[in-house]
């Protein structure tokens, strides 16, 4: 069975752990986000491929859900003392030796992808990871600023004002120009199911969709193409994906994000039994829809999770 | 006093502690080898501008002579992991951060003398420091690798090579087309005396005066230019320099350096009291020459032949 998932962060690297345990003979490939990128220090850095790479490899700072596990911060504190920020994005020295490997084969001409498959080839994470482009996408977040309306990065808004302005628009610049990354399109055009994890529908998923054919690929792969919400209960399970679903208009419940993603897209969505209410909703519209727990407290639920998303393409395609 | 002083890396930064206990009013201008300077890990890595800047800035590893106290090695070791190199140069986190500071300024389009006096801003070295060329120079050494001659970065023969194998030649690539950085001849044309630390004559004082314009302006300056032996008793106080010293055709003496730089250039040399009877020739060569206690055995010692320095230009003056 050749699975694609389409990922973001924390949400989606847990959610993949469940997977691999719940289809261990599946041929997993990963596409990432990688809007969230962000240029820190002259180096490249890719907070939503690591999360999943060192998930996955056995490196993640367990508790935080990011970062590398054992980590100091030497490097930080130096950079500091020299004045030189930002402050707010927390690199550990583990973290920085991924960044310069990475800026360094960048700099050598290899593409995100190569350099990618690079940093895996350490990890050993167990599926294919491919960033859903080659291509500089960043995902910029327009909000006030001392009554001034600006965009900032994605990360700034995120991670340094901590998502507590509202976002008036989430745009992710430079995507109308990216490609998709060598071997996205042809993943998805050979997959039998696709799936998309509890991850952000805006910042996360939404971003590798805003590639030029990437979703056009997704609607017309003819294989089910199911879902888990990451709202649970009206509020996002974890991170803040309400505030930037509140800028694209889009109400922060369960069947909400189902609707957003539409059943052009969507052949099935779970949602959490406290959301079972929804479920009749997110049939009207036409999307296949199961209530089941979704809150990954650990591998045995993740793992149930992911055969329930299995089930549920299974149902479809029946 | 202005004083300026053309520097290398361990031993001209340990002497520049002494001059300026010596001399603590004058105006101390150190113009540093750059021709050491590496890319490593894609960041720029300049050895002897750094063991000058953490030297006078408090924060060198003090037993070791170059590279940060307190060191911790964490990007090293992951970059190990990913299997990248090389292993053989020495980096540690602190360290790291200057690097990471520095190639980034570069890259935003300071020249490296810009970015230098940005670091020093935070070290406070006491002394103007000036890299002898905001171009890139790199020594490379010819030598022998398994029956074929070769030219290699000169850290690699340093570091990696530890000098074990003889070297037929060394050339500052680059050096031809390099100019001296900004300030360099204002500095030395403005000079009351010029001084040689007991740092490497070929590698390190060499490939300064190897920028066209800098050992004319040397020699042309009309003030005292007096040198203090790097060889004491036929061998290196520290390091290799009589690998380097033999691939010239030098002698490893304190008497034939003097001579390699030449009375052109050169008014007055100390070497050490055990090399005594050298003095007269050095003389008999057209340079006033003094046997003084050449060892920097700590301040006390190094203040003294900073004085000792200071006053045989004196001699020369008068």
């Amino acid at each position: 069975m050749r699975i694609v998932v389409l990922a973001g962060g924390i949400g989606g690297a847990r959610f993949l752990r469940g997977l691999l345990a719940a289809a261990p003979e599946a041929e997993i490939t990963v596409v990432g986000n990688t809007g969230d990128d962000i240029h820190l220090f002259g180096l490249k850095v890719c907070p939503d491929l690591d999360t999943v790479m060192y998930t996955l490899g056995g490196g993640i700072h367990e508790e935080q859900g990011w970062g590398r596990a054992d980590e100091t911060f030497a490097v930080k504190e130096e950079l500091a003392a020299y004045g030189v920020g930002p402050e707010w994005f927390g690199l550990g020295d583990r973290d920085f030796a991924t960044h310069i490997v990475r800026t360094q084969m960048l700099a050598a001409g290899y593409p995100l992808s190569a350099v990618t498959e690079a940093l895996c080839a350490r990890w050993k994470p167990g599926v294919r990871l491919i960033p859903m482009s080659d291509d500089r996408v960043e995902t910029h977040v327009v909000v006030d600023v001392e009554g001034e309306r600006k965009a900032v990065h994605f990360q700034e808004y995120w991670v340094r004002m901590r998502a507590a302005v509202p976002a008036h628009a989430v745009a992710p610049v430079g995507a109308e120009a990216a490609k998709p990354a060598p071997g996205v399109l042809e993943a998805i055009a050979a997959a039998d199911v696709i799936v998309f994890p509890p991850s952000n529908p805006v910042v996360s998923i939404g971003t590798i969709l805003a590639v030029p054919g990437i979703r056009e690929a997704v609607a017309e792969a003819g294989v089910p193409v199911v879902g888990l919400s990451p709202i649970v209960g009206d509020a996002p399970v974890r991170g803040m994906a309400d505030k930037v679903l509140a800028a694209v208009g889009v109400e922060s419940t369960a069947a909400a994000v189902a609707a957003h993603y539409g059943s052009g897209l969507l052949d099935g969505w779970l949602v959490d039994t406290v959301d079972a209410g929804a479920v009749a909703e997110v049939e009207s519209a036409g999307i296949r829809c199961r209530a089941v727990p979704l809150m990954m407290t650990g591998l045995a639920a993740t793992t149930q999770m992911a055969r329930e998303a299995l089930a549920l393409a299974q149902e479809v395609r029946a």
